[in-house]
């Protein structure tokens, strides 16, 4: 029986730029194929209520995450630079995604971003920075782009976000195994052992 | 130097539970004094524009944290039995412990709260459910019930409640080690190696 992990992220999100540094090591050593399913966190959280991130909503919230984020990008060994705007936009690179979402090249790119979004305080949300990210991975940035912005590539990660509204989606990262939801990075280790069949 | 972790927890919480029941054991093994610090969840949350619990407000994240606790107390080997009625009001156990905080009994009479809330659906709130833990362990429950009610034991559990704003708490539980700000049992070992001067 194929293994695998439907992995839902939002380029926004601290937690998720955590668990997507570390997820395809960890699924290699388990033989689980990670599935890269970016969505928008904001009509999410719209529907909640909130009309921002609730680290900023709620301030106490929001320094604790901070803190936690030095602590556990010590702990894994993963460069943190707090960005000076919190949170970017994602929609540009969440439709790259959907528009190539079999391509060989989609976790380096997920990586990419990420890290260009928390390591490097690069603006993920504009034009050029995304394209230069495909660029340094040998890839057409224009055409990618052009495409992933058409009616199809829109239409793609709409439909991506409403299907997270349908699988009861609250927040980011969130792993779904047969059905089964893990949310946050530290459920990462587990959702992959239950992947592997382990019920513990 | 002393080792110690402020332990932040209220009876009605989910996952101060889980904490308060595995805590023991594993600070025993670093050598760490637990300080047992009950607090009211309600007014931190009444600060932040909610009027009832977050797993009410928001239905996914209630029906996520249900499943999640079902996989956990599986995981740990804890009982679980879903309350009836839930958040339960956990003022009076905690004023009984903020009334008696040094005394030996306290480690066990927050394990027989926090068990008969969520492994046998008992309403902690009532008197007599107090009253019947208590005497389980040997004491004078009418004394000490008495004793919580009168103005300095409300008076303590509100200071108490009152330091957890100023200690920037949001949540329970939290974990505070040298003024360092662990929330969540998925914390509790993180924090508990930082008493133990680890900071990794």
């Amino acid at each position: 029986m194929a293994k695998y992990i439907d992995f839902w992220f939002d380029f926004a999100s601290t937690y998720s730029y955590l668990a997507a540094l570390r997820i395809e090591p960890l699924a290699t050593t388990r033989n689980v194929k990670v599935n890269w399913r970016p969505f928008l966190l904001g009509p999410v959280f719209t529907a909640m209520g909130w009309n921002d991130s609730p680290f900023n909503i709620y301030p106490s919230k929001g320094r604790y995450m901070w803190r936690d984020m030095e602590r556990l990008c010590q702990h894994y060994r993963l460069p943190l630079k707090k960005p000076s705007k919190f949170p970017r936009n994602g929609l540009r690179p969440a439709r790259i995604i959907c528009a190539n979402h079999d391509a060989v090249w989609i976790p380096d790119f997920v990586r990419a971003v990420f890290t260009a979004g928390f390591a490097a305080d690069q603006d993920i949300g504009e034009r050029e920075v995304v394209a230069g990210l495909l660029g340094t991975l040998g890839l057409d940035a224009e055409a990618l782009i052009a495409d992933a912005e058409g009616p199809e590539g829109k239409h793609l990660l709409r439909r991506q976000t409403e299907e997270a509204f349908k699988l009861d989606i609250f927040g980011a990262p969130t792993f779904i195994v047969n059905g089964e939801i893990f949310w946050g990075n530290d459920r990462l280790q587990q959702a992959l052992a239950w992947a592997d069949g382990i019920r513990d």
